[in-house]
């Protein structure tokens, strides 16, 4: 394990519309809200984090096979590939990196079509429906599942 | 709502191989002449058009977030994304504009898995089996939407 | 092919009540005002249609049947048929006449069971969810496909 | 509300068999013994019922229609159309009278395709399974409703 | 038992365009060749039949209940209702007089919507596929049944 | 028959709530008032109830074997029981009691998980819907069953 | 086509029980009854048949690969391998005669697993319900067929 | 909002068995473990929490009911209540007090009907796959949550 | 391995019933006989049972909890809770002990909701289908289990 | 009844290679060593048994319908037959005579297609999952069943 | 591993049709054809094949298992028993030998019932699609496979 | 066709990480090893491969349409896009060249959601199982076809 714990954070499809895109759902902290708080975790926990957003599901996957190189974790909101993308789960399980996933909204009070997750089977675990928090609490899930 | 209305024109996957895939099923006009045809129609209306084809989920993705600054309205034929990609539907859906849904060949005609879309509920309507003759109308409807 | 073109315009049970029956999903516009707008429409392009309604699948069979003898093409609104009834898809299929399905709502965003459409499979295309805009819209994509 | 209390009592297709028709199901009252008590019912609160009973789809949806001048609720049993007519019930949520549904026999007892009812979902409840007491206890709870 | 026998034939929605509507699915004879032949087999078996065609299910209901009081057992090709008709169904489950199914085409060979039927759990057998030869031996089939 | 007629008035999980739970769904009345009225209507027709509520399946399946040796009937609201216990049913079922089953709201207009009873195979019948109304007409489907 | 038209007529499993099975759903007479009217009526019309019943299903694709030196035409009551047996079904469409299936019962109203039929798809029609009469409608019907 | 803040925290059926049963799965602290984990954590935010295990629906369900007249949010893992239980959901839903369902093992990846939560719809969130740490995540969630 | 074998039999809910409820499906014997008999095979084995019965899902699963401390298998009749139960199979499953399941009646011929056991999966085998001997050969079947 | 007792014991496919064959699922006793314990456990009982092993489904049903003559009852393991063949179902029926059912392994804690039988449905009841025990049961309960 | 290497080629169920049945969907080659070139290929390699078809899936059975003592690896067509036999597949699994399963024809553009394969899941890979080409590809595979 | 041949070999997402991810599904060959031996097998044949690995779907789909101007061939691994992914469908079957699909694992014995390919359909056919030696054969297959 390299010293400091690195991770690497993950932003999939639309996240970067965060605190403009149906606020009710997803609330109003925007993407740099939310990394700026990852880091300050990060740091009281002597970690370090690398943030990337994209909507490009192939550039996500490039960033995934890139952490095999650097990373000792990955913290990934997929957005809507979620429930879509095999090669995402693929690239994650293939790195063989401890993965956490987390949402902003409580899939299991939405769409038919979002209450399955394709990467949840390849994360150690999940957290889900707290808005910003589920990303402080998924850093701290998987600092701890490091660290054990 | 901005002077002249303007909208964005999306094709997705393999469109630009319009006139050259499978004429029988997609009629034999090419895409500059589906992008001609709606300058013009939207000229007619006193209104304007931007189009753009990419094979690239994520590219279009962008660019509908980019409408965000400038477009009355979306236009799109999603292609094979149509029946597969939440992300798309979650770019609509969040940047909020009207959009209107058109396809080349009547679908429910075709292989079972092209019977669902994801966008459609996201859009105002849709407009499917007329070859370029859908677009034209999508606009119609479009622009009769928005004006109202 | 007859000179002029005549096309039979279909609306199934319920449409009666238009302008009356939920107008969040169906708009505001009655049948009477719909017809008007499709007489013009077709006037406009050397065209004529006949317009029919009733809640009696067996009435709206009868018509399509007679259609063989004078009709070019028809547009249709089946209302609740679209989801349940065989028959009045076998009578479309069985004149041979080109059939454009309409709907004033876009079914995508609706109940599960008005998802599918019995008539779409025998149909050269639909227009939906542009309120009575999907009629007009219909009957220019019958002219064109017609003239082709 | 207009005074006194007006109801439509429906009988979809075949309950003119009543007493004939597989009396071990359904019971051996005639429709005729059944109007007659929910007349008497009605008339004991202040209230009167019309009572109509037809095979044809189309009529059952033209009183329905008709309703919307004259009657407070509507009380029907569809019969075989329960399962089947998207266009029965857009009937009565079209014209937006509270609608109680009744049923002779217990249709959770007896084959798959009776266990789903389309109507159900615009009623305000359903009484089912006790024979031509459930008339009479489908217009107590309709006139409760009403008055309520 | 009434002396001669006498058979109700019913022809269900669509059939009047037989020899019309897809010969290559339905054959070319027309439907009064079908009565005709019926009723030179029903002769020469000293028997008599009753020949009616409706597009409307409730009339095809209404002459299925006036059966009751004269005939000897049904002949019917429920066309499109085949296969969305629980009252049809009720009516000749209701009626409890002997039936037999006829289909001009093969169900099992067309659509996946054509291969169940509501009628056929309530009639004695079924004869599917022989074009106008389907009627002649299910009238030979019903003839045998009723006499033994 | 015992003399006079008594019978079980089963109250499921959460039904202890009532008044305070969600009255859009479920209405203001509590469950004393619904057992108040149930004695009530039981005295005019000279019969008697006895009223229990339960959060423990296993307590409300005791309750339906002792009544084995005194009841005539079972009037239930399985609450949240009635889509998932078949121990429920089977003790319905074993003891051999006329059933009336009741709910509050209609479950049809309800959850997809809501639309399935357990129960209802073993019951006459249903009254759902009428919030306490359905407890009192379900007790008067009870009383007119057991006294024919 | 050879003169006199020959037939091969199979019986699939179990059928050799005929008159002794279940005689409510099949009927009481036996195997070399049935054979014997086929044969009977094969000769009336200047025709033969060779019967062969086996439990064994590669015995009888053996023998309709025979077949394809001599036959006309088979007529077959595949019993279990109704719906069981995809190599039956290839046989019968790799040898590419006219093919008629017969079964005894109506096999509509039993389980759920006889509702689907893998042999119909490659058969010209179906004649089903009528006992023994089945097989002679059957055969009629691949004598009208042969003969057209 | 009362002062302090105080939880309900629900441990359902077989939790008792933690740190004996299946660790591989579920981790070897005890309830004693992680009551005494909560306690702390809440008291280091000022808050306090009632601890409660059952191996009974109906116990878990009337603990929930009390927590109206005290709680300010309920922090519960359902055990194999979670998939069942209608009654729970509606119990939790009935309070009307903010809920977070937690997990200890990845429920995404295990059995198929481990898949499905009736609880998550109506909680605000879901924590799950981190053992012992997905309470004290979940808590914090809540304490977020609430002090919103 | 104790000395003597000491095994816990389970009688889930309705169990007690037994010799009264629906003896065609289940015998006449009743509770008391079949755990005299259990005694005597026990006995004769020189092994013994201790019997429970409970409606109550809780108090079952409270029982196999403390059979940990002194069973050496579990002999269940889950009753109703077969099909429903995931805490009862958590419960089987958590103290890892050897469970055999038996029923009285043959499930698979019974009604579609009694044809999956979730109790099946974490059990060494199943006995149904022999009434009160079902249990006496699954006693024989955990005592071989137990001995090799 | 035959004396002494005659049973007919059937092994399907496979099963000549019990001992060699995946002994973790199956064990590693032979089919000699079970069918000479059956005979065995017969004598002893004052029965007998004929054993008969094939891996030829028509084989199979050959001996059932021979045993017509002469059996008193069957003891079959259908092996990978047990799911698939409806013929063997219908031979086990059509004999007429009682049926038990047995399986080595527990068919619940395999494959999806391993757990559901066609033979079931017309068995007394089935032995599953303890090995060659699994026989030694079934006959048993055989005997009590031919007994009774 | 024996030296030299040698192979079980099975060709399942109406193979043995090969260059008459369908030529557009199997080709032209005859099963000899097939065999000869099995043959030489086998031969450059150093291997040998013995070669068998057989309409009787008891009989390929009885084969794979006469294999265990002389065979290195099994190439099979399974015909139509891909989709259907269990017995096949445990048949392979028991004899634990490599298996390469092959296809004529590309199963996943043909009905779907043709798209799932029982022998897949047993087997070292699959070809389909390549006529006569699949058997040498598929030898070619296993030979790597076996050497390796 | 030119000359020499030439083809497109496409490797989707996640294949890059050959030799490092997952080898005991995938082997332990690198894509490069791969790419090498492709060319060799293909000069061996006279024809020429250019190879390119992706990520991004939409970088997949425009090295198809380029390939439309001077490749004969397209073989393609499409990686987790194998179950996802129309428009990559869509793509092949627009540029009209005979495709062949690999894999490595045998999809048949993995994840549910592996098992149906959206390619397939449009391919000649398939190859999966084999590690490298997949793409071997492919290309091997895909030589046989064009040549012919």
């Amino acid at each position: 394990m390299s010293e400091p714990l690195r991770f690497l954070v993950l932003h999939g499809p639309n996240l970067n519309l965060l605190g403009i895109r149906e606020p009710d759902i997803y609330g109003r902290a925007t993407l740099e809200d939310i990394d700026a708080e990852l880091a300050a975790v990060a740091k009281a926990a002597g970690a370090e984090v690398q943030c990337f957003q994209s909507n490009h599901e192939g550039a996500l996957i490039d960033r995934i096979h890139e952490a095999l190189s650097w990373a000792d974790g990955i913290l990934i909101n997929p957005g809507g590939l979620t429930h879509t993308s095999v090669s995402l789960r693929d690239a994650l399980s293939g790195v063989a990196l401890p993965v956490v996933e987390v949402h902003l909204s409580n899939l299991a009070a939405r769409e038919e079509f979002r209450r399955t997750s394709l990467v949840s089977g390849v994360a150690v675990g999940v957290v889900s429906g707290f808005g910003a928090t589920s990303y402080r609490l998924g850093l701290e899930a998987l600092l701890a599942h490091v660290k054990r």
